[in-house]
């Protein structure tokens, strides 16, 4: 199974018209030039897919231009974040039947103070015990409002049959969780900062946001390093680790749509209450970007 | 529009049949205790009522319950809890429309790093803009990824003319925003720790979970302390304290449902992934509660 | 013991002369004051007094002056701020030889993640057990590196003979406090911001910035509240709120100093790396203090 | 300057007799075998030196001895850890005239709603210039306070001649650090457990705790990524995150110094109120570091 979780995953975007509405002929434009790109696969529905800001119903039009659209070798993972379980399995069923390879679980953080280990680990197991297809844990403490997953709630998780990695877009030291989980457990990197290190770590690969703007430069990365063309993999993170910090760093799911914009994608506006990037900064990353030679 | 918003509040919570299941006979049994009840008004899908845990149709059932089971003369605000601007707006319509008196808004926090003031000072008006009921701001950071409303922000929003108030769950100091607030903006309680203390700074009135358990000693304190009969609403305040911490602060939502279930109510079982409180809990604050002479 | 941990303390502050050195003769003059004020008694070598800025010689001739110069009902508390239970010791036991009547106790921190209930249940005693005067412990979170002393902490330490009572400077909802000590401990408020609701809950005084410029309403405050006459201390309350607000809600020990010198005490400059208030900033609070007829 | 500062640093720690006074003759003992190992340097009066449990006369007989005993090509960074400009100065000075090579600086975090960018870069840069020896600033958010030292703030104090590096303990994401500071500007990991990563980044070397039980293999995993023998590295950077996870990931100073007995050095007790590691888990750390074939 981890074989399958290696390479350069894109965190999709949802496109959205001006009125607010999801622009589904872009998403699929989008598909299209990702399937002929080199990445490995796509996070349906992740945090830069605004997954909370779309109703039941877009999420699903969502995830079926993503299956439909991807090349048959790209692995797709769904992103089902609820706070009950209920509708957490509800979703991840129908992703299953929707063709989903993967499910990707976020910690419910609501009651952030009740969320224990054992009520984390009852939920993930809940949930991977209701799907057929192999689910993986998400560890983001800036989206669940600051729950961090803890080295012990991963080694318990990663004994279970159905949940076969995690992504981690904490900080980047994965081999806390490497050193806890179970040796079959994948462990993927959230963040294009940490991508080249969690790598070298042990990381089966990454789910980079840069990616949906710059898949090659990305994917030429995960190669060099995993051949461990380590000079050419050093000078690549450079320009990656500027890159991202212009894109991502700066203004979080509206820089990226920007960069899209910028790279021929379409990005467009986030849904509000989230706001497009200022034009300034707009240029100013455009002045890096083409700096690096990235753009 | 200040003089609706004085006096006791219960944050109605909803009951589960074994199987996750709404019970929604349950709840029309509560609300005619409550009809009976000196009780001043309710929040319908606040925090204890599980907003986050249910899905769009059953929050409209369980709104339409209680405003249809309500005394006349009680009050209800309506929890409006969503992630981006477009589907709060859905929902307040609906609220609007099936009777409710006031809605409440939480501030997105999924993209906390996002969420400046000029972002949540935007969302909450947008959707003041889009409703006629008038609208609370709701600052509870335990629940919004630690994200607290800050003093100019609650100054800014008070001058709109359909934000009318905030319930704060924070800390109770709530001086620091009655002073940044226009005078015709209302400050409620969101918690019986500090109900006493912000009805003597000033606070109209109260969102006390307490209340869904124990209705009457609830709007006892609030009439004591209004009266400025402050040997009786010290004493009484000692033993909500007492009360307040045996129930909610050791379990949240379960506690208070299951102090319900002590107290002749429906409580039941929280929805999964809360579990339902510890049997030896219950019996302690059980214990606490015949002590205290509450129950 | 409690009824020497009534009313109004004042948390002195250390005068500094232009070139940094200690302004002992200031210190002498505004002792002379409080001497002749209502004030109850003070804080020596607190936060206010930057005490963590001041060398160990300093501290004992700050300390010397306090003692020396206070009217002789007045009770003297000195702050032991230090990170190793052999100097907290050695600086208790000079304090108690120069006539303080109290020590304060701050939670060390530097190695924050090592302080365990245990460890500072550890340390408070090893104090406790090595002086003859008594002790209080000192809740003050946003000083010691996030470090919230628990309600069970307090429980224990309470119990020990010599350990008598804790100064509060958190959220000032004292009653988690109260219920868990020992009936015969003292709680007092660190902050004017909660200081008239923790007298209602059961606090036996403060401990009041505030008090250092304006002793006379803070002490009318406290008499006002303990006499329950209600309705005076209602309205004094607000004034000093607002007071507060402007004063260290603004800038904290620079703020605390501008509003001693104007009201005729001498304040002067922090310690660097602490910067005095801004002018602006200064003509703004003189401004809220005369509308409040406080200055 | 920059070139003084590769490679591996050993964060000495503070030996202590049964009593509590400072063993110097177990510091001296410890120093004759580090000056006789291949590490670059030291890091006098650390975190793991307990800098801030000492006084000030031991931290200066502590100094004295780790430069007098040193091999000559070794360097001495000395800690300057206080919390006004007056103290840090003029313990910098005396730093200076003993014979050490840098100084760093901590921000001071008792204030810390006071520590602004504009105040922290006025506290660094006057200790820069009251000593002729360059300066480092340490960025250890666990040890004061929650400051984070931010890019902005390291763009400019990098402009300073004699402020040349820093040392980075927070998360080991050093490349937004790299991209704000001046070219000159060095950057060092604080920790082993991104001291493989920060080097691929660019640090020039790294101040390890692990070092002080086992500066060999810390060395070894050093000159292997700097002459980028790749498969080398990685594989000893696996040995190194495991023992490091068993040493300082389990008890801070206690568990450096419990390694560092079982070593071979004299570890002993750490001050109180920190207490020695727990028997049970120094048996387990132990068998990693036997495992791992480091001990």
């Amino acid at each position: 199974m981890k074989e399958r979780l290696r390479g350069v995953f894109a965190p999709i975007t949802t496109p959205f018209e001006a009125d607010g509405k999801v622009a589904y002929d872009a998403l699929k434009s989008n598909m299209e030039k990702y399937a002929a790109s080199p990445i490995h696969g796509y996070l349906a529905l992740g945090s830069n897919g605004e997954n909370k800001s779309l109703t039941n119903e877009e999420k699903e039009k969502v995830l079926k231009i993503i299956v439909d659209y991807k090349a048959p070798q790209q692995i797709v993972m769904a992103g089902c974040i609820f706070e009950s379980t209920i509708e957490t399995i509800d979703f991840a069923k129908r992703a299953e039947q929707m063709g989903a390879d993967f499910i990707t679980m976020l910690p419910p953080s609501y009651f952030k103070k009740q969320m224990t280990d054992a009520v984390l680990i009852k939920y993930f197991t809940d949930i991977a015990d209701a799907v057929s297809i192999p689910c993986l844990v998400y560890n983001a403490p800036q989206f669940s409002g600051g729950i961090t997953l803890s080295p012990a709630l991963i080694k318990e998780v990663s004994k279970h049959p159905n949940i076969v990695g995690m992504k981690d877009s904490s900080t980047g030291n994965i081999d806390k969780y490497l050193m806890a989980a179970e040796e079959s457990f994948a462990v993927m990197a959230g963040s294009a900062n940490f991508f080249f290190n969690a790598l070298l770590m042990g990381a089966t690969g990454g789910v980079i946001s840069l990616a949906n703007a710059f898949p090659d430069i990305t994917v030429a990365l995960y190669k060099a390093t995993y051949q461990l063309d380590i000079q050419k993999a050093i000078a690549l993170n450079k320009k990656i680790l500027r890159a991202n910090k212009a894109v991502s760093g700066k203004g979080g799911v509206a820089a990226v749509k920007a960069a899209m914009d910028l790279a021929g994608f379409y990005g467009g506006d986030p849904r509000l209450p989230l706001l497009p990037m200022d034009k300034e900064d707009i240029e100013e990353m455009k002045k890096t970007l083409i700096k690096e030679g990235i753009l």
